[in-house]
């Protein structure tokens, strides 16, 4: 029960939020927490956390939610909240990549905004069915490429578009962590025992993890399409029964070429996330373990050290900072940006208006289906000896 | 009017907080409420966050603070909260220098919790009356030195207790940004304004807002006390009616020696705060632009880049720490764990326990007095052209 | 004439050398010739500079040349040296690739030892004729891939020889320039014009000029072979006849994986070259351009910077370093290294023993061979689509 | 006995030269000689190399210096070369310390000139007297503060010169070693045997030898004269009987302030010289382990990296560069920078010119005299426990 004044519910600039996945243990459960309380524009209001319905009422506890909202399964979360006047209006999906087509698709269907993980199904097919689910409902969905939230990846963006290193010509991406350089699978690791499991994580293990975000970060900074690829994938680990290592020929749809390395077995790797980008008149240079700052190096003149919240940036990159230059944003920053796009384009939903207009840089559907057929296509072209294969979809 | 289960009135983990200062388009108030916010444990309340009333609601309305608890001046807000079961508990000062102590000692009177930004005071005497003030009440008193929050500080702490780097011998330390760089007090601007006027920020400028901060770092680090100082304040912007630079030569009371470069007017810097110290089997250092690695560099081997949220960290970095490794933390998620600090130690209060014990990283009036004291031993060494001056403090 | 106690002639420490190419305006030239005197070792004593007789002699005259030993010619050189007590003992080539093998095969068949720029012949076929020539010869063939004379890339190749990263998993390679991000060619530009000419530059310019500097490191580091390899070889810059841009996928013969990319139209970039390498316990980073750091990142412990110089590393590093830690060398000094493996390798054959053992590391013409061979494979490739092609050759 | 056509005796260009010290396992003789060899400027022609005549000839020999040219005393060498008519031009003294003076004196009496390394001297009087008895003779003294020959340190003093940084406000330099972190001394280490002997080194250990290359690295940068200092002077590493570590306090003659760092006990550093200059409207910043490059931080833009040898340098850097960007020069470079300004001094000397405007970044006895008065102003602050003391010179 809730007072006329009630802030959660009457409060124009708050979105109600649920939350499906990230219980006890869970470190990307906590992200999404943080990022969506950081700028105080969501609360937590419902969810169901955990696969076993006593843990996730458990875990639902210490989150102070309230009792009646703490959530066995989806379809309870959908029934209990769908009727209520305060009842959350965005879902926030985290669980494995096999449940999202299922879990969002139920939720469209109820009328509730859905923020998803990325890859945002495991099959195109299930893909473009929830791209045309969402398109039709006209409601929100978020996929949380949040990478794409650092405010110097924004500016990345801003200088392509703005022509500032001319046409596109050479893309270099990285995304290449070490955090499964042994068989953590048969050690009974959690996140490695689902991930590399083809049945939850999807044809290709590594593309599906770290490719898709490699892929939409290549896309979000160019606003260039991925044509073609030609893809090896490898099992680097003694014993593991999925990929752990993609090395990826890119051809971009301007006719620029491009390579992607992303891993699981870099040892000593910590992220490895870095996109160079390398134009006519001039190059950009980013790492997501630094990512306060930009390099850029013009043609003929020295290089130098964009720094965020420093004058002269891209509106779109002072709008994503909060701190002043040389006081460090960090992950959860960033993934607040993405969390906040939401939030722009819920509110804009609610009053009947183009969302989407309102949230330019929210990744969406679009986005979640090009990295399902990316996944494909690499596994596709791995099939064929690295053949090159088309890493297009229509999305009309 | 609350409900029975209201999770702000009942909830023993959520603390209550009420604010002074922070009002629109400040800075710091922001970060204090994004940092109070991280971690879902306080909940902000009540507050008055301008000197003119009028404003203070307004800005008070924009952060969804209930209409009878958006007050115009801090004796509205100890007489408001005072007598509220659901009162807040602890109180944020971010007002300008001169105002804290008669504000900190009004809260303390009334029995609140205080979390104080620093120089807790402009005079020596006053930082010492707050601090009796506050062991009488056995309340909680906190001061936002909020690089300590930083894990990799935390761990740097950890190293030299642990005796990893033996007897320290040097300790080098920088605070030296360049934002004032320009006389931005005859533009308007407000910051440069307040801070550049002895009356409102204190005898030195620079060594009030930035030497302090690098007094409480090597502290905090070494666990040593600055014994004596030899100071030069200098004033390097041609106008300018306070200090803007500071090189001050330190004697630790174990008899280790430092060098202290605070300045406002480092052209080109951002933040630009940097701590080295050296010791008998090794060195280590760290630089809050790139808070989530420290350097550790043995005698004889190979320099270490230790990394936040790696396996063999310590404890102390351990809990400070929401990520994995390789996805940087920022200044906010710093500033978050002193409010993480302070919220243990107030609901250690509550219970009648001791809090100093459970939040034993909390800087307190104890900080906050020797800080001040650094800030007049400073300028009494400049006065006399650099003589050696103590810079303890008698704390009963 | 010379006079019996002569330095040069007499002194069984001291290489007599000449030059072919490498005259006025030539980088190459002058690096060649402070690299042969760095340590004292070499003395020039004849050569001729450019295709142009006069010129020639010109510019010999500058380095103080005696006159009679200011040839136009090869042939010339041959024949005014070949006769003298004094001779010349090591000729350097150091002119256009499409020249490496005739002058080659001639001074190898008038019995000089051979120093030849890479890549060492532009036909796989020649390569294959020298390798056998020298090797029926006797006589020393060092081909200047002279980014192994770096001394931290030698302690690379000890790393991975003693076992310290374990079996090698991954290789990542990079020599992507930009120098060439323009259509230098058209504007007269020497060095652009006969490097993007296939009949002087041979069938690939990028991979040639660069990419064999790429195969080279990979292989000496790890001491794996390039098994196989698929390319996609790209004409960046509009105008432009030759590549200027490598992709290219390796399978070494361990069964590890790897990726190079070589170019010259990296545009921002200045040399570019780069090489990491992952093994199961550890993976080490180096890059040219900061020659004197190598970081070491074992399993689960911390980033290590090995530094030049510093007890502790292999005596391969050692000794090929003059200087104490901290005092940075560079690509001279390494240049050097290459030269002085030459110098033991002539003093060691004048001597009538086995050469090769005495210099390890000093590449000769297997290297040259297998250089060739990957231009030609990646060619084959590129040709079709990107295919798999052997890599390998037989060089009995 | 040398023919007509003698490269050596009748050739413009090379420089005839000999050495005092630095003999077999000295470093810095070593450097001496590759630096003087670099660009082949010099040849080495006679010397006395050890204070044992008969190691001194053993390592001539090891030189290919000519038998009666291998000496065992300074007197020797004076008397052998004066009356050759292919004597040797440049003697470098490379002896430790308290020797420079008379060595100094009687070469310049014997009409050679002299390359001489720092400190200039052990007693100011003997400075200045060195200078004056220089200063009559007309012949060429430089002193080898070697780090004024990066390409990089030139451009910094020419962007100073040029007011790209505007009035100069403040400076920060460092040199800052590890290197007698133990004590050295007591183990028979022969540098730092000597090194710690006051009656060998002078009466500072670290002024002497590090402080007097941070005190002229300001100069040389900034154009500016340290006018007085207030120092600390420490004896860090218990047992040692000279100090250790010197925090000195600048002002400049235009009024700006400054710190210097100079240590030999700061654990875990390898060199540790870094400058930085902040001006009114950018600063620089500069450190000799990463020579290559120069930070340039322009008030409110991005900051730049500067590197060597890439076009728009100053005409100052690109003379002492001779590599491409991106491959790297290091220290023997640089040093052979300040031979080569030696050499063409002695030249124009030996036409009667007058040298100083042809070399006018070699450092003179005008930099050693006020480099020694430098390290007599710190003993005699420190002794009045860190007064402010005169530190120019009168060198009329």
């Amino acid at each position: 029960m809730s007072l006329p004044n009630d802030p959660v519910r009457y409060n124009p600039r708050l979105v109600r939020l649920g939350m499906f996945g990230g219980g006890a243990g869970s470190s990307i459960g906590a992200a999404h927490r943080v990022a969506a309380r950081f700028d105080g524009r969501f609360r937590l209001l419902a969810g169901a956390f955990s696969s076993d319905p006593m843990r996730s009422r458990e875990f639902a506890a210490t989150l102070d939610i309230d009792r009646d909202r703490r959530y066995g399964t989806w379809q309870e979360l959908v029934q209990g909240e769908a009727g209520r006047e305060d009842g959350v209006e965005v879902v926030s999906i985290m669980t494995p990549n096999n449940s999202h087509f299922a879990i969002a698709r139920g939720l469209l269907e109820h009328g509730f905004d859905v923020m998803c993980d990325k890859p945002l199904t495991t099959r195109l097919d299930d893909a473009l069915e929830l791209h045309r689910v969402a398109q039709r409902s006209g409601l929100v969905f978020g996929v949380t490429y949040n990478y794409s939230g650092y405010p110097m990846v924004r500016h990345a963006r801003f200088m392509v578009e703005s022509g500032l290193l001319g046409e596109i010509r050479l893309v270099q991406v990285e995304h290449a962590s070490g955090w499964a350089s042994d068989l953590l699978e048969a050690q009974g690791h959690k996140q490695a025992t689902w991930r590399t499991d083809p049945a939850i994580a999807g044809k290709s293990t590594v593309v599906g993890d770290l490719g898709t975000h490699a892929h939409h970060l290549v896309r979000f900074v160019t606003g260039l399409e991925v044509a073609e690829l030609s893809a090896e994938l490898s099992t680097i680990v003694p014993g593991r029964t999925s990929d752990d290592n993609a090395h990826i020929k890119l051809r971009l749809d301007n006719g620029a070429r491009g390579l992607m390395w992303v891993s699981m077995v870099a040892v000593g790797h910590e992220h490895g996330q870095r996109l160079r980008v390398y134009g006519e008149t001039g190059s950009i240079d980013w790492a997501q373990e630094h990512p306060n700052h930009l390099i850029h190096r013009p043609r003929d003149e020295p290089a130098q050290i964009l720094s965020r919240g420093a004058p002269g940036l891209s509106p779109q990159a002072q709008d994503a900072s909060r701190l002043w230059p040389g006081h460090p944003e960090g992950f959860l920053a960033a993934f607040a940006n993405v969390y906040n796009d939401m939030a722009d384009a819920v509110i804009s939903r609610r009053s009947g208006a183009a969302w989407d207009s309102v949230s330019p840089m929210l990744p969406t559907t679009v986005d979640g289906v090009l990295g399902v057929k990316f996944v494909e296509a690499a596994v596709e072209s791995d099939l064929e000896d690295g053949a090159w294969v088309d890493a297009t979809a229509a999305l009309s």
